[in-house]
C-alpha cells in the first residue's frame, strides 16, 4: 500500500478527513474534516495566527466568501482565472486538457501553452480519454472560468462569485484598511478562510479539492523606505531550489543560510526571503519533516508578469513536490487594479522627512475672455492649459498657445492664459503601496502534516501504525485513562482529567478496552501522551510517550505541571 | 442618534464591521469584519467551543459550504426555504411581501399566511412599493428560494448550492460519525461556520445578512432512555415568554429557575430546558445585558410540523427584539429524511440491557414445489409468504393460505410452506436518533454583544464612548504606553508588552498622541485594561480600569501576574 492510501483510510477511519456527501455517492473535491481533523486544522491555524499575525503585529480581517463581480473584474479573476478543458466525444467526461498531456508524455507545465498549440499536442500524440479511451483529437479544448459562479438577490442581474482567493478581501477593503493602520507604512494584514475553485477533475484527496482554507498575509510596503528585519532570519536554514539550479540537470536542491542566499542573489527580494525565513521554522514548528520540504523558485514563465520575483514552498507525499505556500513580490499591481477600476482611494499619503520646495507651473486662463470667445468649450480649454503647462513650460514661451479639446483645436494669446511658475511646498505625495504575499494552503499543510506524521513499527511484536504530530497541532494533547474500572479509578481519572483540561490542555478520557487497546487508539490519532491511574498507593501516575513507547511515573501532585511543562516545551519527556 | 447609528458609525471607525466592497458601491448584506471585529468574532466562538463543544464533550465537525442537490432535496430546502417576492410594476425593486404587510399593518407573522391571501391583503390596504411609492395591488407574490445556487464542475448537470445551516453537514455524515462516537448515543456534533441566506432586501447592518456565521449543536438521543443533567441548570434563572404568556394581553416575561420552568410545565421538553440553561450563563458570559434578554417560545403556528416544542433566545436592541439562537427539540425528522433518500443507514443499533426471547414466525417454502408450479412469481410468493407470517400468523392455521402478487392472488398449500415459529434471542435493535438542537447566529451575538456594551458618560468635563466588553470576549485585553518617548520608556514598555503577550495576553502597544487620547482610544475599542510606565523609580507601573477610569499602582514584577488574574477573573480591579 502507498504512504497515501494508508492515510486516507486512517483518516477516514479515525476523523481526520472523509469525502462529504458520502450517503449521496459524495461530490469530487469537497472533504469533511471530521472531530480530529477539525481540531488539527483549527491548530494549525492558530500557529499560523501567532506567528504571521500576533507576533508580526499584522492586523486580521474576516470578509465575506461571496464577492459582486465587479471585484473579479478588477482582479482579472473573470478573465484570467482558467483552465483547459477538454470532453470526451464519447462518454461526456470532462478533463483538464494540460494534465492529459503531462500525464501522457514528457511535457511539463503544458498549463503554459497557448489552447491551439494544446489542441495540436492531443492530436500529435494520439491522446485518449482517461475515463474511455476513446480518441480526443479534433475535440475543441476550452477555457474553463474557475470561479463558482452564483446570483445575489432575486433575478439574474447581480452575478457573484465565491472568491477564488482571500487576498481581493483584503486589496478591495484597502481605503478603509488603511485608516485602521493609521496610514502609515509598512502594515500587513492576515486573513484565514474559505476560497473555491470549481476544478475540472478533483483528484488526490485534499491536494486538488474545490473548496479550501487559505492562510494569507498582504503586506503593504513603500518600496523606496521600507526594508524587512533580515537579521531576525538571517541564521535560518532553508533548502532552496531556485529557477537557475531548475535549468541545469546536475543541480539540485541546496541547504541556505536566509542571509548568504540574501548576499548571493539566489534569492532576488529582501521581503520575499524574509519570508522563506519565517515559514521555514513555521512549517518546522508544525510538524513538517524539513528532509522533505523545498523552496523552489518561479521559472521566468510560472511568473505573473507584474510579480519581481515568487517562490513556492513544497513538500514531498508520496514521491511528489507538491505546492504549500506561495511567496510573491507583487509590485502595486493589485492596488493599481482597484483604483483603476473603482473611484476609490487606493493611495496612502507618504510625508517626507522634511518638506521639499518644489517649482510648478500654473495657468490661470481669464475666463472674461475665454468664455465670451469659446462658449461651451471654455471650461475644457482651461483644463487643457493646466494640463500642458504641467508636460511642457515652453509651450508657453511665444505669443500663443495650442491646445486640442475633443478633436479640435484652438489657439489662445498667451497674454490671457496668466502662465506662471512658482515655488510650492510640498509635505509629501501620494504613493500606491506595493504588495508583498505570503499566500499559504491550510488543508494542504494539514495533509503534509499527516503524511509526515504516519509512522510505523513494531511494540511488543506488533504491528503498530501512529501520528507522530507535534504537540502544538496535536488534537489531543493528553489521554487519560484508570487502569481498571474497580476501586474507584474511574471517578479518580475524570477528575485528573478535568484538572488537566482547566489547565488549559485539550484532553480525551477513555475506559474502554484494554489499557493497550487505548494506547494504540491514542497513538493512531497521534496523542503525544497518556496518563494512566493505577491506584499506585503511593499517588503516583505513569506518563507514556506516544513515540518511544517509555513510561515513567509522576506524583499526581506534579501531573499539571508536569504535562503543561511537555506541552509548552520547557521540559521533555527525557526529563521525567 | 439612535444607538443603532452610534454603534454602526463607532463599528466602522474603530475596524468592527463595515459593508463589503464599498469601492464598488457595496452590496447589501455582505460585511466585512475589521481587525477589533474579526477578534470579537473569534473570542465569541471560542467561547461558544468551550461551553458547548468541551464542557459537553461533543464532537465539533468542519463541513463544506458548498453541497450538491440532494441533500437540500432531503433536507426541505430545495422546497420549502422560501420568502414572498413582490416586484413593483414601477421601479422593479424586490421585497419581501410579508414586511411589506407588517411594516404597514397591525398584522404580525405575515410569513405564515399562504401566497393568495398575501396578495388579497396588499390589494385590500392598498399597500405601495416602500422604493418609489407605486401600488402593489394586484402584482404576483411568488415564491422565492433562499439558497444561493451555483454549478458544481463544468456544465451545469451538477447543482449545488451554498448550505443554508451548518446543521445539514451533520446530519448527512451521521452514518460516519456515530463511528466515531463508538455508536454510543447520546453523542452531539458541533459546528461554528458560515452559512447563506440569499435575502430578498438585507437589512438592519449585521442582522439581515446574506452570509453569516453560525454555531450549532446537533445533539442526538434515544428518546426512551438518555435524559439531560438538569440538576447542572436548574437554579439558572432565565426571562421566559412562553406561548401561553404571548397569547394574554395581561402576561409578561417572567423570570423562572430552570427547575421551576420544568417542574410547572412551562417548557415542554427536558433536553430544551437544559439548554436554556446553558445558554443563559453563556450570554450572560460573552455579555448580552441579562435585562435585556429572554426566551420566547415559538407559538404553536410558528412550529415546523415535526418539532415538539422550540424556543428562540432573543435580546433587545434599539427596541426591538431580534433573534439570537433557536433550541428545537427536532425527533428523527432530519436523519429519516436522509434515511428515505439515501441507501445509508441512519439507524443505531441499540443494545439491550438483557437480551430479550421473542416468538418470530418464519416460513422456509419448498422451492422444487414453487418453483415448477409457479415459475417467475415463485420468488415473489416465497417474499409474500414471510411478510404474512410476520403479520399474521393466523393465516397458516388452514390447509393452504393465499397470498397477492402484482395484483394476482396465489393458493399454496401449507405443507408446502413449513411455517413455524420459533424462540428467538435479541440483543437489541435498529432505532433512529432523535435530535435536539441549539443553533446560534455568531453574527447577531456579536452585534449584540456590541450593542449592549455601548456606553456612554462624563470623564473630566468630556464626552466618552467605551465599549464595556467582556474581559474573555474583548478583542484586546491591555493597552500598554509609555508616558513619554523619554528616558527609554517605549522600549520598555515594549518589553512589556512582550512579556505579557507570551503570558497569553491580547496586548496593544501605543505610543501616538497624548495618554488622554490613547486611552479614548482603547475605550472605544473597549479594552478593558491600560497599563502607562512613566518611569516610577520605585519600578510601578499604572493599570487604569476602562469603565470606572479608576487606576491603581502595582509593581512591574507583579503584573504578569496581576493582569492574569483581572483576565481570569480570580481577582477584580477592586482589589488592587
Amino acid at each position: 500500500m502507498t504512504e497515501t492510501a494508508d492515510v486516507v483510510e486512517l483518516a477516514k477511519r479515525r476523523g481526520y478527513f472523509f469525502q462529504a456527501s458520502g450517503a449521496y455517492g459524495g461530490v469530487s473535491g469537497f472533504y469533511t474534516f471530521g472531530p480530529q481533523g477539525a481540531a488539527l486544522k483549527r491548530n494549525i491555524e492558530d500557529a499560523w495566527r501567532d506567528r504571521f499575525t500576533i507576533q508580526e503585529g499584522n492586523l486580521e480581517v474576516d470578509a465575506p466568501t461571496v464577492a459582486p463581480e465587479p471585484v473579479f473584474e478588477a482582479s482579472g479573476h473573470l478573465d484570467g482565472f482558467d483552465d483547459m478543458l477538454v470532453e470526451c466525444p464519447e462518454c461526456g467526461e470532462s478533463h483538464r486538457a494540460d494534465h492529459i498531456i503531462e500525464d501522457n508524455t514528457d511535457i511539463e507545465e503544458a498549463e503554459s501553452y497557448p489552447i491551439p498549440e494544446v489542441e495540436e499536442l492531443i492530436a500529435e500524440f494520439e491522446l485518449v480519454c482517461p475515463s474511455c479511451g476513446a480518441g480526443l483529437a479534433g475535440q475543441a479544448v476550452t477555457a474553463f472560468n474557475l470561479m463558482f459562479e452564483t446570483s445575489i438577490g432575486p433575478g439574474s442581474s447581480q452575478p457573484g462569485y465565491l472568491r477564488p482567493e482571500t487576498a481581493q478581501g483584503i486589496f478591495v477593503e484597502f481605503p478603509q484598511l488603511k485608516e485602521y493602520a493609521r496610514n502609515q507604512l509598512p502594515f500587513g494584514v492576515t486573513q484565514i478562510g474559505r476560497a473555491y475553485r470549481n476544478e475540472i477533475s478533483p483528484r488526490k484527496s485534499l491536494l486538488r479539492v474545490r473548496e479550501f482554507t487559505q492562510a494569507e498575509l498582504e503586506l503593504f510596503v513603500d518600496p523606496e523606505e521600507d526594508e524587512p528585519d533580515l537579521d531576525a532570519v538571517r541564521d535560518v536554514t532553508a533548502p532552496l531550489y531556485s529557477a537557475e539550479m531548475q535549468a541545469d540537470p546536475d543541480a539540485a536542491t541546496t541547504e541556505w543560510t536566509i542571509g548568504e542566499a540574501v548576499d548571493e542573489g539566489v534569492i532576488g527580494d529582501e521581503w520575499v526571503a524574509y519570508y522563506l525565513g519565517v515559514a521555514t521554522e513555521w512549517y518546522d514548528r508544525v510538524g513538517v519533516d524539513m528532509e522533505r520540504f523545498r523552496f523552489r523558485q518561479h521559472l521566468p514563465g510560472e511568473l505573473a508578469h507584474y510579480a519581481a520575483d515568487c517562490w513556492d514552498a513544497e513538500a514531498e507525499v508520496d514521491g511528489d513536490w507538491i505546492e504549500l505556500a506561495g511567496f510573491a513580490y507583487r509590485s502595486d499591481y493589485d492596488l493599481s487594479k482597484h483604483a483603476e477600476h473603482s473611484d476609490d482611494d487606493f493611495t496612502l499619503f507618504k510625508q517626507y522627512d522634511e518638506a521639499k520646495t518644489v517649482e510648478r507651473a500654473t495657468v490661470d486662463p481669464d475666463m472674461s475672455y475665454l468664455g465670451p470667445e469659446f462658449g461651451g468649450a471654455a471650461a475644457g480649454i482651461a483644463e487643457a492649459l493646466q494640463s500642458l503647462a504641467e508636460r511642457d513650460r515652453t509651450a508657453f514661451d511665444g505669443d500663443s498657445v495650442s491646445v486640442e479639446v475633443d478633436g479640435e483645436a484652438y489657439e489662445i494669446p498667451t497674454e490671457h492664459v496668466n502662465f506662471s511658475v512658482d515655488e510650492v511646498t510640498e509635505s509629501g505625495e501620494h504613493i500606491t503601496p506595493h504588495v508583498v504575499e505570503p499566500s499559504f494552503g491550510v488543508d494542504r499543510a494539514l495533509y503534509t502534516v499527516v503524511h509526515h506524521a504516519f509512522s510505523e513499527d513494531e511494540v511488543e511484536g506488533e504491528h503498530r501504525n501512529y501520528l507522530s504530530l507535534e504537540p502544538e497541532v496535536a488534537p489531543t494533547f493528553v489521554g487519560v485513562f484508570p487502569l481498571t474500572d474497580q476501586d474507584g479509578l474511574p471517578e479518580r481519572a475524570r477528575e485528573v482529567a478535568q484538572e488537566l483540561r482547566d489547565a488549559g490542555l485539550s484532553v480525551t478520557y477513555d475506559d474502554s478496552g484494554s489499557i493497550g487497546r487505548r494506547y494504540r487508539r491514542q497513538d493512531e490519532v497521534g496523542t503525544p501522551f497518556c496518563v494512566t491511574l493505577d491506584g499506585d498507593p503511593q499517588g503516583t501516575a505513569t506518563i507514556r510517550e506516544r513515540d518511544s513507547t517509555a513510561q515513567t511515573r509522576v506524583d499526581l501532585d506534579d501531573l499539571v505541571e508536569t504535562l503543561t511543562a511537555l506541552r509548552t516545551g520547557d521540559a521533555t519527556f527525557d526529563d521525567y
